[in-house]
């Protein structure tokens, strides 16, 4: 066997063939299927794209509506999830709820294994629409408020602020949830994508692949930083504090999150569309001081760093678009999770299709044939 | 960026360094910090093992005592998650419920997503003695039997056997469980361990790394296999129907279970130990039927495909040991995670000594710029 040393962190190793999307972090392109970002961000739903990305086509209207009624009918947590959600400890982090409650599903379903393209596309409807009721009773639930069932005459983005806010979600912000979810759903071999593909490469099952997908996201430096951006901007607190803080934080080396990309080496098309988006809510809600404060942040870093490569993620403009539709800063990597999960799905289908386990080697780079010294030589 | 397509499955990939195991598929050599694994599977003990693993050398006699007064002290599980496995729909496969109770720790530890090195090795002292309390749990409610709590005056393996059981462990199967755990401890890049090392490069924490090793590990291809072996040797029954079935199998193309690795071309040095260890439990327990079923097997496999590099791997001849020590079937492949976890974490604290985050490509082969085709044009 030849072996081959991959550069850290596996950069620029093409570990997998997908046709679900296409990145291009130097002229700043993402396409699902073919169909550029934009296209399917303004024509397209949610709904829609997980049907694109599990069937690799657009449906036809009967097929779409046909799908959205079967979405619908999985809307409904099994009782003891419901129940475990409500008495999990309320101080854990909506992720760790998150993964625990997907993994336990796998025993309310009747064939938990099966990882036939019909069994995983059925499951993975199951999923994207059940993990929406998990963070929702949980975030009312540790809040001491009455859970609210889910709305099966709502979309899928309507019915995640329904449940959250106990109240018919408002129209504008649903429809910048929907954006969000669509926006989100896909890109290339990202750390948790890849995550579910090496899991259900030894045949395991989806919610195996699922669950490894949410514990990837959680981390800081994939789905966790649109968290950590909410925080800082908190910190930086307004757009007259922006120099001053972004200065500070350079000369002492700390972190600026929602800038800069592993393969975006230009702006983020997603960043693009989200900060226009996060303009007509700012807008429409009235609301100006968090776009003013972000736009100031990216002019500044812009300034600073723009020239190296650096520009705003698809973090940060996320983290001020969720914070306008209310959503809270804990919730908005669950968010994530719940859009991300058509993708994953998709690359499971994917990795199914001709799937040989991922097993990479290790360099061992220590002694060899080292003596078990005993107990009262050591 | 430079890109380079990696083999399918990422074989031959070097994706990370380590000094924790060596693993020489062509001279069938494996060691544990240079220690070569027969030297630990006769002198060595799991709690040893787990020391070795997590701070890269012996311990001296009296770390090894505070260590493994640590870990007694963890033997204990949270209530709520003990409840948990008391509700959790029988039918579940035990993997499926290590996955989801192991996430559901995060909860009841008031520092989850703490990842320094002394924070990874506390949560892996809980993980280890908490994992066997998981399964032993589960396993006697799903038998309605009473429910065995641990007993901190024995060792891991010791302890597995005693809740299982409900009665205190024979010597002889205590230790060779205590091997099977030392044997199984950590291999190189393997699936479940890369996953772990793929999750926490996220800087996610080690519950989520892991939740997603056992996700992997569960697949047929991976830790399942070993639950597959038995079954094919129960489906076998009796050594004179070995060669029958066998060429027959392979007439048809049907999987045999428990041969062949995708690293070792000559005999694993597990499998070697396991099958003198299986011998030896034959002997003391009598029942000679089950080794020699299996002798048979591996005399039948070597000559028809042991000029092609194909030989019984580690699952095959831990499959004749656990079901001569009592272990039901589908508890051999969360036997595997209790033993692995050691090395799951083991890796996670070396990830995180000089991390990034993993982030391979993926190469594109579907179109470009494909239109957004309105409903009625579809």
């Amino acid at each position: 066997m030849t072996e081959s040393n991959a550069p850290k962190g596996l950069e620029g190793v093409i570990a997998a063939e997908t046709v679900l999307s296409y990145v291009n972090g130097t002229e700043g392109i993402l396409e699902y299927l073919g169909i550029p970002i934009d296209q399917l961000a303004t024509k397209s739903t949610f709904e829609e794209v997980a049907f694109l990305l599990w069937h690799k086509r657009l449906p036809k209207a009967a097929e779409l509506k046909d799908f959205t009624a079967q979405l619908r009918a999985h809307y409904t947590l099994p009782t003891p999830v419901k129940e475990l959600l409500q008495n999990i400890p309320p101080k854990t982090a909506p992720m760790h709820v998150l993964r625990t409650a997907v993994s336990y599903l796998a025993s309310f379903d009747e064939t938990p294994d099966d990882i036939s393209p019909e069994g995983l596309r059925e499951k993975g409807m199951r999923l994207v629409c059940q993990m929406p009721a998990i963070v929702a009773y949980f975030d009312r639930a540790r809040k001491k408020l009455p859970l609210v069932d889910p709305d099966p005459d709502l979309n899928i983005a309507g019915n995640i602020l329904y449940m959250i806010n106990g109240e018919a979600p408002d129209e504008t912000m649903a429809r910048a949830l929907d954006v969000c979810l669509i926006l989100h759903a896909d890109h290339g071999l990202n750390a948790s994508t890849f995550t579910s593909r090496v899991i259900c490469s030894t045949m395991s099952s989806v919610y195996g692949a699922v669950t490894g997908g949410i514990a990837a996201l959680h981390g800081q430096l994939h789905g966790g930083a649109n968290e950590r951006v909410m925080y800082m901007l908190r910190e930086i607190g307004s757009a007259d504090n922006v120099t001053k803080y972004l200065d500070e934080a350079m000369a002492t080396k700390k972190k600026i999150m929602g800038f800069g990309h592993r393969v975006y080496k230009t702006l983020d098309p997603r960043a693009t569309f989200l900060k226009a988006f996060a303009k007509d809510l700012a807008d429409s809600t009235g609301n100006h001081d968090l776009y003013e404060l972000s736009t100031m942040v990216e002019e500044v870093m812009t300034a600073r760093v723009g020239s190296k490569g650096i520009y705003p993620n698809v973090d940060f403009y996320s983290a001020t678009t969720y914070k306008s539709i209310g959503i809270e800063i804990d919730m908005f990597t669950p968010m994530f999770a719940i859009s991300r999960v058509t993708g994953w799905v998709g690359h499971i289908l994917e990795q199914n299709e001709a799937n040989r386990i991922m097993r990479p080697r290790a360099a061992y780079i220590g002694p060899h044939n080292a003596p078990y010294v005993p107990f009262d030589e050591r």
